[in-house]
């Protein structure tokens, strides 16, 4: 398995910002304001993991003409002349006094030229990560500028992932699922759900993830309540069904799928659940061609499901969106209509409860092309695997 | 080594909502509102990596009287009921027409009846986690209720660590000092800088850390130019100093230390500005006493740094404090001046550029009390270990 090269061509970013700023025209905005860490690496290619300390704000602006601008703390600075980007002011953070935000004003006002306003992430799936009190001091501030979400047009440059993005996710997801292949050989009955799951970890890295941020188990007899609460320290014993769901990362991009195992016997009930939800992906994986949407998925699964005896479900939609985060836009539901266009990464989820209580949840990874969806993960084995 | 119980009695969670509540009395506050992953854990134990999925909000409300209020996404009521908390509200997430916004809004509403002011964490280091159209329109709709910032009164609660929580804090540090000691041994030049960081992370896992979300290094000729920006596929050569700086958790509590090593042969400089940052480290412990201030801390370490040569620091800060997150507030700087008492846990962090473009940075994790400060993690060596 040969490895994607790290990074992009600096070609990668010109395109997004090319991307961006068409829609940035369109909607009549002068610069958009990023803070999250996804966001400003996916325009500058600025990749740390600073992110994780709450501590200090990042700023970076995208204008309606040219590169990005970087408004960041000092201690940023070395990293990001690492970067394409050009201009990049600093101040020593932290300052209670004034964290950035002075800084940050000025260079907004100077980009407000054209159309007075400014784009900001609002909507669903939006985080502003900055003191909600500077937020409103800037907009305080920007006396006759509007303020325009910005989410949707953001939204729509990440939703198509290109050649070099698809590779890294194929990556991920076939590292992964070498591993989850090689777990049955390492799973036992009375050990821990935390257990297992560390030893998956340390196998993951050993193949070459970068890292397995997120590692959710669940187990119980014949079916689990939840998939997103574990690993807990709650012994595997015979006759449990137990989930393994992960995202794992090779150069900042995310796979997101799960396995079910039984060990050394489990209900018919429970067999028949997992051959409907393997069902239920086929169903999905049929559906997922360029210009059907996120709902023919959804209602190619949820068909399977209902048939299959499904009792209920607490997720809330059939799979997601995938490629920096673990989940993304759009939602397989019945009302998000998304149209799949070649180069959407998504994940097929079914999920149903089948006995009271018991879940059963798959999960796969797809990439919508011209010629129909392909797997990016190994698929799953037809029939529930057996742990003797 | 003894290993920590897991999670928390009852009466922890009831000690910390007496605590808020005290200071939700005198700042007049009916509720506060919560929704980050820290927040929400450190009020109702609710623990779960799917804070990762940016999808869905997460809302916890605080009354004046009686237990926290969970309003939260079905796939969370399941765990959620594994807590202390009763009121638990749902809905079907993600719903892009009512994303939880008309519970959030209806509930906060029966909230205000004594002071009609809600508490929302608007200062340094706070995050608002929801989408920032549903936070405005659920202000627009609050006629008459004041919104004040919550972030101090809420950091005044979990800046002082119950013995529980310093257990869990010791812990990780003692093992993570521990992966260190072994590293030397595993370390060697001609390896990636990922390739080092990905063997330290396999051992923390095998020591029994939960997970080493943060693990970053810097290497070069004599010094390194950037604490927060690797791993990267830099390979190691002789001669370069080579720094290693983690975050590793134990039951959501982190540690956040460093420790720096030379490869064959090293400078002089190097050798010195090791031990100059050393001294301060030294420095600063003693000055980490009960009834002394951060500002305290940062001038006897940064006479030391004055002293050894230091032509300046990207940092902004000469450490901070600790807890559920890898770094938490106060900071170590000259005008921070918060008062140490006992159960304060902190970080003492020295570093300094020491020639142009080359930093050192040590890191030490301690927690205060009465009879003086105590390190929690093991110290490191008093002379830059030199890898053969």
């Amino acid at each position: 398995m040969s490895i994607p090269k790290r990074g992009f061509e600096v070609s990668e970013y010109e395109n997004r910002l090319n991307n961006i700023q068409k829609h940035m025209f369109e909607s009549k905005m002068d610069a958009i304001l990023l803070t999250t860490q996804v966001d400003i690496e996916y325009y500058t290619g600025f990749k740390s993991q600073f992110f994780q300390s709450p501590t200090r704000p990042w700023y970076v602006l995208i204008p309606g003409n040219g590169k990005p601008k970087a408004i960041i703390p000092t201690i940023g600075e070395s990293g990001m002349r690492g970067t394409w980007i050009d201009d990049i002011q600093t101040w020593t953070s932290p300052n209670p006094e004034d964290d950035g935000i002075s800084l940050l004003l000025q260079t907004i006002k100077s980009l407000m030229s054209k159309h007075k306003c400014l784009g900001v992430p609002k909507t669903l799936e939006s985080t502003l990560r900055m003191p909600l009190d500077d937020y409103e001091y800037l907009i305080k501030s920007l006396v006759g500028i509007e303020i325009k979400d910005a989410n949707k047009i953001l939204r729509k440059v990440r939703f198509v992932k290109s050649p070099s993005e698809i590779a890294k996710i194929r990556h991920i997801c076939q590292i992964t699922s070498q591993g989850f292949i090689d777990l049955e050989g390492f799973l036992s009955a009375g050990d821990s759900e935390q257990e297992n799951c560390r030893r998956f970890k340390q196998h993951l890295l050993s193949l070459g993830v970068d890292d397995s941020p997120y590692i959710v188990s669940g187990s119980g007899k014949d079916g689990y309540g939840s998939i997103i609460m574990g690993p807990t320290d709650k012994l595997i014993e015979e006759g449990d069904l137990f989930i393994i769901d992960t995202g794992s990362v090779f150069d900042s991009y995310y796979c997101d799928f799960d396995r079910n195992y039984a060990f050394g016997h489990i209900s018919e009930e429970s067999k028949s659940a997992y051959r409907v939800a393997f069902d239920a992906t086929e169903a999905g994986f049929k559906a997922a061609q360029v210009g059907n949407t996120t709902s023919d998925i959804f209602n190619a699964m949820n068909d399977v499901l209902q048939k299959g005896g499904a009792l209920g479900s607490t997720v809330g939609r059939l799979g997601h969106g995938l490629g920096m985060q673990l989940t993304e836009w759009p939602s397989n539901t019945a009302s998000d209509n998304t149209v799949l266009e070649p180069g959407v990464v998504l994940t097929l989820e079914p999920g149903m409860e089948f006995l009271p209580g018991k879940e059963m949840v798959h999960e796969e990874n797809i990439v919508i092309t011209d010629d129909g969806p392909e797997w990016l993960s190994i698929r799953a084995a037809e029939e529930l695997p057996i742990i003797q």
